[in-house]
């Protein structure tokens, strides 16, 4: 069989991360760059991870889509609120009889990636990972990596485990990532949504570290109530979640490396949040399935109204100088 | 019928204002100050304000309350953060036969002040007020002022308008404040509740002056979802508030001076901050009538974290510097 060819299409913390490490592993990768192109085609890409740093001095860069070989497998690592400019970005980069590997957070975004590149499989990728963007086409791996694949199936029945999974795995596998193969992707979702609803929403909102927000008594106890009504909402979609999985994920959490969000980062940099698919769609499908969920609907007005202030700040209206 | 002698117990925003205007208007006015007393015995107090700006070159400025000749009501305008000091601060303030007004927001200061000087009586006052101290003895007044007045009951039932309640009306109509009568203390604290949960506690997570919060959709609606869970708390304690009340104070603060809140004043200069009055307190107090307050608890659990954050930032750990 010969060797399946990768898109990335967003080489930022994650994007780079995974597609350096398929690239180290001999895959034939070709990375879609926008303000890094000039940098990452003369000096390639950096990572620095406790797993061991490396360089790639020359990848497959390229600044516009229509120049990417149509790849077996796109892999969408592009933020969340950059979704819009998929219907332009994706169709040149997926050949015909390949597969999409989404790899964001919250909810909704499979099902647009299918309606853009009807016939291709989308696989939908949750990755547990602690990694920032420090500069240009340079990467800095703080902790874990694992990705957990699920597929997409438009019915919003779980798929299974399928050979594209099996596929993709194999390939992340070999770049030595660890990866779980989940039957339902939904559920999957909503798994990764315990999580990041507490502690981005809470990071952005009390400007603050997860290690902070762990160590005092009421923002823990917070997050735990924010765990319990994600896993409410999931449960009302028709996908219980355990209380032993809360206690797995606080755990994990209390034995995290001092860690800034990628939520809190973009807010920081006065970039958009990704407050719709990790809060807005999530509460819309609970509301659709009557679950009430009050704390997470006000973290959501509270990023609303923050991240509404910062692109104001970006963006200052046209007109003359103060 | 002699004029009534009055201490002010903490000069701040509320009790130099109302002080200074009692002063202004011929009562007999002994002011307790602890930083600013020096300044204020030279210079005396000074006020801002939209009514008409005043000043007082000389006032009955004490910094010991063992030097305050006991008055007919003794007003305590401290924060509540400080009420622990109430025990040394108040019996030798207050005549036998006088009463106590207490002009703080929040829930179960006047429990407290009736142990520490019984036989007493003693009576809240809600001030709808926005007021800073802007400097040693001076303040700034920016808008509203008026002051509604309940009496105390032990037992919890509504007091009715009483002859103590009357007396200090008397006294402050006549320096020109609009006062309120309220037969049910209880009843008045839990409505200007309904104001203080959202605003002071919004402006401080979000560091927000009022005016943003309410020109954003999204923290406007959750102001108002706030709004509602203190009503129902209310409700659960067997003081209903209907929904005209939180329509009025919606419409007011619509129409309110752009105004940092005393809270977020209290946080920017890393203070402590009246969470447990005004959040603390009510959550309790609904929890034992059974109300759930799912929105009030987080924001409760927000400023518990920030308020920890200013305090350890205001008061280093000892130990070499670094």
């Amino acid at each position: 069989m010969p060797k399946r060819r990768y898109a990335i299409i967003g080489t930022g913390a994650v994007g780079g991360f995974y597609g350096a490490r398929l690239a180290r592993a001999g895959r034939e990768v070709h990375f879609l760059l926008r303000s890094d192109f000039d940098h990452v085609r003369e000096h390639g890409l950096v990572v620095e991870s406790p797993q061991g740093d490396f360089v790639l001095p020359t990848v497959n860069a390229c600044a516009d889509p229509r120049d990417l070989p149509p790849a077996d497998v796109a892999v969408v690592a592009l933020k969340a609120t950059r979704n819009h400019l998929l219907p332009a970005l994706l169709p040149p980069a997926v050949a015909d009889g390949g597969a999409v590997l989404l790899l964001q957070n919250g909810l909704g975004a499979e099902e647009k990636i299918a309606e853009i590149v009807p016939g291709r499989g989308v696989v939908g990728g949750l990755c547990f990972l602690c990694s920032n963007k420090v500069g240009p086409g340079h990467i800095r791996h703080l902790d874990y990596g694992f990705v957990t694949l699920g597929e997409f199936s438009p019915a919003g029945r779980p798929a299974g485990v399928t050979e594209t999974m099996r596929a993709i795995a194999a390939d992340l596998e070999a770049a030595g990532i660890e990866i779980h193969l989940a039957e339902d992707l939904v559920l999957a979702r909503w798994k990764k949504l315990v999580w990041n609803v507490p502690f981005n929403g809470l990071s952005v909102v009390l400007d603050a570290m997860i290690d902070e927000l762990m160590a005092d008594e009421h923002t823990r106890g917070l997050a735990e109530a924010l765990m319990r009504e994600v896993a409410a909402a999931a449960g009302a979609v028709g996908r219980p979640i355990g209380d032993d999985f809360i206690r797995h994920m606080l755990d994990l959490t209390a034995r995290m490396t001092p860690y800034r969000t990628s939520m809190k980062i973009d807010c920081e940099r006065k970039q958009p949040m990704e407050v719709e698919a990790i809060f807005g769609e999530p509460l819309r499908a609970a509301r659709r399935a009557g679950a009430d969920c009050p704390r997470i609907e006000a973290l959501y007005r509270q990023l609303k109204f923050i991240d509404a202030r910062n692109l104001a700040a970006a963006n200052p209206p046209a007109g003359g100088a103060a």
